[in-house]
């Protein structure tokens, strides 16, 4: 198809909305969006985001209908993309997932540990009701989710429904445009062995123009560095492969990131809640047609490219390969068969299917071990709501230190999400 | 690299070369090639097979430079390809490998069952002196197997020296010409999930422009049939998954098979040999500067273009879908790691990675493990020379029904062809 | 315990009977058993053998109730053990399971290939239907299973019902005779390293007070013989384990078989409906108290030892090692978990734990395979009536030639047997 | 044999052999010792210890000779098994082991963490030396390591040389002595699913009498507590399996023990050191000829029992079940095959066989797993000598926060032990 019919934005009054908007602006060529909807459960968001997409959709010269609504089952109906970017119980909730486990002297973090594991049980009750409703009113859609931690909300709705659900990230494309400025060479010239989960992942070789050139890039770390990577050298020379530059911080350096935690001002969500008033403001401005350059403040960097990418592969059936999170199914041999991971893929009109990715590197298999037992008991305690599990996922997480410690901040993280958590006060 | 180098052809004088060469000048527009060298041990056909393509060459206004040599290493120097399509003992040997396992009631077959045992251990020693040889003087190189049993030439290859190597077969291309023509698609907008062993191999799933149009195919074999496919259709139903057309029926109906080869008036290898003769006097015409029709009857179809194919993807690091020869290491979950397996891979400069295919469906997998143990041993035992190993390969094959059976009809055929096993009588 | 409470027979009618009851008095120091009841569906076989087991006992001087009866609830409830050892459609369609195949040129048997496939087929919705009785009226019962194809009704019972359910053999505990013999040692001082399925399997090790000697046996099997063991000496050789005596013949030497079979004047279901005949003959004589030394012409050589040393271990919680039928596990690494196998184990009240027996030997791997394959697919089909499923099973034994001859033979047998097969016929 | 003709104890000189010897003389009516070697490099302890034990033997009534020697492979030629319990670079480096990780608020001990690392890396040169002399001497001798990590030790054997090794701890023994107690039945009527490794495991099943308890004894934690055993009953039945006693209470409540340590005037080390002058002044004493009450306070309660008990069976070819480290080769599933696991095996004169454990319960596997890819790395790096495998084993350590703290730890108690290490300073 050059056309899709329906896209859906489950979230659409999120402030990044614009951002996937322009996605489809420049990719005007390449594909055609009959109709774009922006679901919402708050109608101001709603009505400003889409005012703006609105405005962008026009400006761009797009014959695509902007619908706005604040009925789900009607906007999932019959859609043929489901793009998914919720944040249950808010900013605000989130901040409670940085502040807590920092008086426990553990990195509060809305992908990562506790934080993580929180914010994953907010969401799991209501993206299940979403898919619910996916599987009843647009059953052959495709589901990208971009919902926080994303490894784990995909490993839920790989296991526990029937949609075509695949998870997504900007991180590896993020990779590749450092590679494409290190070696100075287009995107498409580059292929990498990207292995391990979301935000838990490294890169094993790095392909430019087939040539492998990854013993360059580690030793690059060190001599000159690399773009936007900022690694300690002497780690990424230990274990051969490259770590992925965020996230694998909170687990190799812990204290660090605990004590920068503890002297920043500001926790990340109460900086992103300013940022976002501030972007709200601009988007109200009824003169404003494009995406505005502070949206870059808010993360998620060519956020709209991977989302785009993965939606125009599928669409036109390209078979092009592309690094997204899906069902390992013996992908990666060291992990279980019904772990989500994060691996080069097969995009196409018939799904996602895995390259065979083989054994992980043994400098890194523990760790990806143990962050996979995290996530999947976080996944069951999740859905069925059982504290055994929530308990064990805490201890399984590396950032944990003790029992005790697992025990207590569990508690009083349930006690402090209590509104958002059906399954587990019922 | 839009430019080939060097590209060796051994066994340059078989009559299949023409064949290559048409890839070569129907993708002209894709790739140039500076060198074209030809190596056989028969100078004779050498020069035969070696004017022609010259000729065709030059008719098709390629610059390529064609050079024919008996120096082996000289033609293996340097090479960025190397394809290897030899015949060690000849059609005569062959001739034997049909005859002698039909006195005992066992069809006689290049590539299955006993005579594919003996074909695969005349071969091992020689493929493996080449490889010796490209490890030395083309470190580097692509060594392309078409050499039959294609899997087993493979899978020493893979485990036992250090080449790129890669086997392939015409199989899959002719299946995706069946499909095309049957759904009145392009090529490239066919996907298959193709699983099992060269030759032996089955399409679990048939997508027409990303959609999955499986179970119409297996209903049309009953129906209308399936251009050029004409597989028992019950069985096809009972499987499932549909069975690769020609080999699998030595597996699925081996007293039919072994009937009509004891009706035949002349073996699959008179037959081909006297075909040779033809083509040969035919190339030898210096008026004929193109491939002609009759190599057709010699079989191979499509041969170039898979071939050119592959050779394309890897020399412009194009990472597209093939099905081809190569390391399992867990793509396959109920086959050994290190197996050889034929699977969709992607193909690019970095080389072939497999995709992840899962585990076999239940109703095919006995027979592909089953054979794949014949495989395995038929490797050990031609590697080694050792008589138990071959014993083992003989009593694993599905085709020999006994101990006794595989005992007899070993001694018979290891002492037939004596003169070419000297890892067996040293 | 040194007091079981209850054991009862299913098929208590059985011509084995007196065998099982022998066990009991030789081993009445041992264990005090209070009450044994036979359950048949035949009253008249009932009332003959449960006579003569009357007899027995008091002749033994053993303070047993012994209790026919045909009413089987009351049979089951509250027993300790229950020893099960039936045979649905009686000699007559054993004669059939054996006549049938033979047509085909397929040895007719009625544990291996396609006769073992029907009287599987035919015995498992009543032993189902007994193990749903069992759950309900004697849950903590241990179920020793004799019916034969031991392996896969075993397999059924372990996959299918809640019961503390083992198969048994009486080969393993006739191989410890032989090797007893052979070594001038007693049973206790052997230790065997015994693998694979119910009449599919091997001995991996031969441990004489504890020192190897498997070479010294494969040796004599050339040289002098092994007591009671006559196969080929360099088949043995040639494994480099030692197959277990009979069964494994069908596979090895099949057309052999088949001959000696057609070569017969009568079917070994004639002979033992003979032998059966004059042994029920001689159990009516009232003057008759022990067991006949004619029981030993129908088969069954030391199954009341290995019967009642199971019993015995599990009542005693003995925790020594005995070779039974249990769920694999992991315990052969090379076959499916849930599969059952024939191995040492540790018998005691908790239960019966397989030992860890790590790879097949590479020689016997794909053959035990193939077979468990045929077995798995015999019992789905057992259970559920798929003809796909059954259809399966014929093609994945290896004594089934093409799926010509299963096709063509399945539907011949279902039809024979469908008086038997409610499952097939619904 | 009833008779033993040498067996020779590697640490001779150890405070512990009185202990040894007392199980030889309790058991003197099962087995016969010819001769008893002591081989120590400490001439002065030899004596004193070897004084003590010619003493005990006499005054017992024993025939075996005691041979005190500082020739090593004079002791240990022709032994039949050799007692391994050395501590390289004695208690000092053991205070060390305890002091530098506590700096850096990580528990310093002598099989756990950074400290076991070190004790291994000091170990594993001295032990692989004697092994070749046990290899080239003594070759069918069973080699019997008592020396911590025993797990990690063992392990090294296992992979590393040809010896029968097997690990030994009096953990299981006294876990049997504490059910004994509760539930007031001999040591035989228990049968405990033991599983983990040395040091870190778990009691999966407790069967008194083939009854299954466990949920009686960790409800009994909780309620009146089990005599000798003090962990937290939450966890206990959060885990649903009973863990060990001592040594996972360094994992489950490390902040606790570190707390602990801090606070305790001497370390472990040094207490010990005061007990051994103690008790070596007691053994000097000539009128001493039983093993003194005061070497309880040293540690290591029914170890001679579990040591003679494991020769006795071996010996003997009991083939009963006792709770070893032996090769894991799949028993355990969730752990590598060339793994080092404490579980139940049969031992008897044939070797140590394990009982297929099948998976690890889920609350366990994430700890266990992870220790498990510590003290390979610890193998790896005490044979290798690899800073990089060195840094792995620590960063793998659950007790080790991140990578900054592993890396400044692994230099600084390098250092502190190089004397000790060749393998990592040549």
């Amino acid at each position: 198809m050059k056309t899709i019919n329906k896209i859906t934005v489950i979230g659409g009054g999120s402030t990044y909305t614009p951002e996937l908007v322009e996605g489809f602006i420049t990719h005007k060529e390449d594909i055609t969006l009959n109709e774009l909807v922006l679901f919402d459960i708050d109608n101001e968001r709603l009505n400003i985001v889409g005012g703006l997409v609105k405005r962008m959709i026009e400006h761009a010269g797009l014959s695509s209908q902007v619908v706005l609504t604040l009925d789900r089952p009607a906007a999932i109906e019959g859609a043929n993309f489901i793009v998914s970017q919720i944040r249950v119980g808010g900013n605000k909730a989130r901040i409670r997932d940085e502040e807590i486990p920092l008086k426990y002297n553990i990195i509060g973090q809305e992908t990562t540990g506790p934080g993580g594991t929180l914010k994953a049980w907010r969401t799991i009750p209501v993206v299940l009701d979403i898919a619910h409703e996916v599987e009843k009113y647009a059953p052959n859609a495709w589901f990208v989710n971009f919902t926080n931690p994303s490894g784990i909300i995909t490993e839920t709705l790989l296991n526990h429904t029937q949609l075509n659900a695949v998870g997504l990230c900007n991180n590896p494309i993020n990779f590749f445009a450092r590679m494409s400025r290190l070696f100075n060479v287009p995107d498409k010239e580059i292929f990498l062995e990207w292995i391990g989960l979301n935000h838990v992942n490294w890169v094993r070789k790095v392909y430019i123009q087939g040539q492998d050139r990854t013993s360059e890039v580690i030793d690059q770390v060190a001599k000159d560095g690399v773009p936007n990577y900022s690694f300690d050298a002497n780690l990424v020379r230990h274990l051969g492969v490259i770590p992925n530059n965020s996230y694998l911080k909170y687990y190799y350096f812990p204290e660090k990131k605990v004590e920068e935690a503890k002297l920043a001002e500001k926790t990340r969500g109460e900086v992103v809640l300013e940022i976002e008033k501030d972007l709200l403001t601009k988007y109200a401005n009824l003169d404003l047609k494009i995406k505005p350059p502070e949206l870059n403040l808010r993360g998620g960097a060519l956020y709209s490219e991977a989302a785009i990418r993965l939606i125009l592969s599928i669409a036109l059936d390209k078979r092009d390969i592309q690094i997204v999170d899906t069902l390992n199914n013996g992908a990666i041999l060291d992990l279980p068969y019904n772990a989500s991971v994060e691996i080069p893929c097969v995009i196409g009109a018939h799904g996602v299917i895995p390259l065979q990715m083989g054994n992980l590197p043994k400098t890194i298999r523990n760790l990806c071990q143990s962050v996979k037992s995290w996530e999947s008991w976080t996944v069951e305690a999740g859905v069925t709501g059982s504290r055994d599990a929530g308990l064990s996922a805490f201890m399984s997480n590396p950032l944990v230190p003790s029992y005790t410690v697992a025990h207590d901040l569990l508690e009083e993280m349930l006690d402090a999400n209590r509104e958002f958590l059906p399954q587990f006060f019922k």
